[in-house]
């Protein structure tokens, strides 16, 4: 019902991080993708079995560095039907790893609705009398912007099977201020009205670390907004996206944790996955490069908490 | 790059209304259901087939009267990557009936990502030089909430590919208002905000009827704002959810529309699916039911018009 799991996680692996898993095709090594084309041809059939196998040997070097993954539904939306089916293949394997899963989907819709996508990537399904978790990851991100009655369903799914959701605050995208930024006639930015829903919204899912399961998206590419979050709402844990390939550095994310050095996760995604082509190495140690690239990450986050 | 497409259907039935294809497995006859569970058990695979099955004999009872058919993703992720293949077997029977496919996802992210849904969504993914229409839907509905940079991605797929997207401003819900009517400090509401946003995006989408490939979701639930909206941002065409089952009635529709009769496509989706429950009719003629329901609809709004 919060983010215990992923916080002790954390704690017990000394790492605040998560691999983002966004595989397009052009970052899987090209073995893996000509394997691929040669078994099922240049197919989607193709394209998303060459993503699960990338994702494995990422999911195999990481598991035991890296406390959580964060596929991005996106990239397997765009290899269809069969994409999905190598994502909830990745949600899978990686829970098999002990991995804690954040599918980064960024949901949003009203009651009914909410309550279908609720069911569908955190609760269980139910056909004919027998239940299934259908994605089944461990939390989820949402948007808010259709107000508390697109956030219910989840927290009642939420509390139901210990899982947990972040809300998109402060993203760390170069417009995210146009809508974000604004002031309201009462003085407060809508991203801050949106850290305070957050709050009320948390109440119902309180946590052992002091966090509750409602956390929050904030951009390491706004380190002030990040310091200026993490002061107002002692209880929430945030989602930083935007450290590395983005330009966010480990400087600027002290502001995100907390005195205890708690607070926050940190995500990077195409560093990791990608790492093999940064360092050069040959393509078939594609895992060992995002294994150096995750703890190079953590070492570098560390040394500023 | 416009809804030139749907809105030239619209005129030709002179039918402004769009069915939602929002599945629950409890929605579906229980005839079509047994046979599924007979074929492949209580399964998600099961659950899917029926899901198909209804929607085939839907879009068999509508494609010569209503344009468009809106089906709801959250509904098919539900059933995981099994209920999301339906979801693409529904988009592709629908149009190959000939209707417009408007996909209901709410879909919002940054760049590179929102690269990958408008793929994904609406345009072609390329696996090793092969395109393949990964869902190819001809409308998204996305969420504007992480400003420019995470719908620009859209408006070029929309140029390339003949599409357009509908982008959240003042959801039907009871509670969208605890973001989207707060004021600025600039004196407009977020949701006028937005409206202002799309009118931005959509000049890169102009179209024929003197609406852009931007168009904005305002539900039926709210009749003042619909018309507020409609008076200030002319080039807008509005998706309307809330009509019936939300307790949205047509006369509330009124001004939605332009002084021509255009401007807004409504839709309708459990009223429409499960007009065979409020009939009373036998399960057997649940698409018969939908149909008369459809009609009925089309009656009521254009009587208002």
């Amino acid at each position: 019902m919060s983010f215990n799991r992923l916080i002790d996680k954390i704690v017990e692996m000394n790492n605040p991080t998560v691999a983002g898993l966004d595989p397009k095709l052009d970052y899987v090594p090209s073995y893996i993708r000509e394997k691929a084309f040669g078994q099922y041809g240049q197919t989607l059939e193709a394209a998303a079995e060459a993503l699960y196998e990338f994702n494995v040997g990422l999911i195999d070097a990481l598991y035991d560095v890296v406390p959580a993954v964060k596929p991005q539904m996106a990239y397997y939306e765009m290899y269809g039907w069969q994409g999905v089916r190598t994502f909830d293949r990745t949600v899978k394997y990686a829970q098999s790893k002990g991995m804690y899963v954040i599918t980064d989907g960024k949901r949003n819709d009203i009651g009914a609705t909410m309550e279908a996508y609720a069911t569908g990537h955190l609760g269980l399904t139910d056909v004919g009398g027998q239940s299934f978790a259908a994605f089944g990851a461990d939390a989820l991100t949402v948007n808010g912007y259709l107000g508390t009655d697109g956030i219910k369903p989840l927290l009642e799914v939420c509390a139901a099977q210990d899982k947990g959701i972040f809300v998109l605050v402060k993203t760390s995208n170069p417009s995210s201020g146009e809508l974000q930024d604004l002031s309201l006639s009462s003085g407060e930015t809508i991203y801050n009205r949106m850290a305070a829903m957050c709050d009320e919204w948390g109440k119902a899912l309180p946590g052992r670390y002091g966090f509750t399961g409602v956390g929050a998206v904030v951009g390491a590419t706004y380190p002030e907004q990040l310091a200026e979050l993490r002061a107002a709402h002692p209880s929430l844990f945030f989602l930083v996206p935007g450290y590395g390939a983005q330009g966010g550095g480990a400087k600027g994310l002290v502001g995100a944790f907390n005195s205890d050095g708690l607070g926050a996760i940190v995500n990077s995604s195409r560093a990791i996955m990608c790492a093999y082509k940064k360092e050069g190495c040959d393509e078939q140690d594609f895992a060992g490069a995002a294994r150096r690239e995750a703890l190079r990450m953590k070492d570098d986050i560390n040394s500023v908490l």
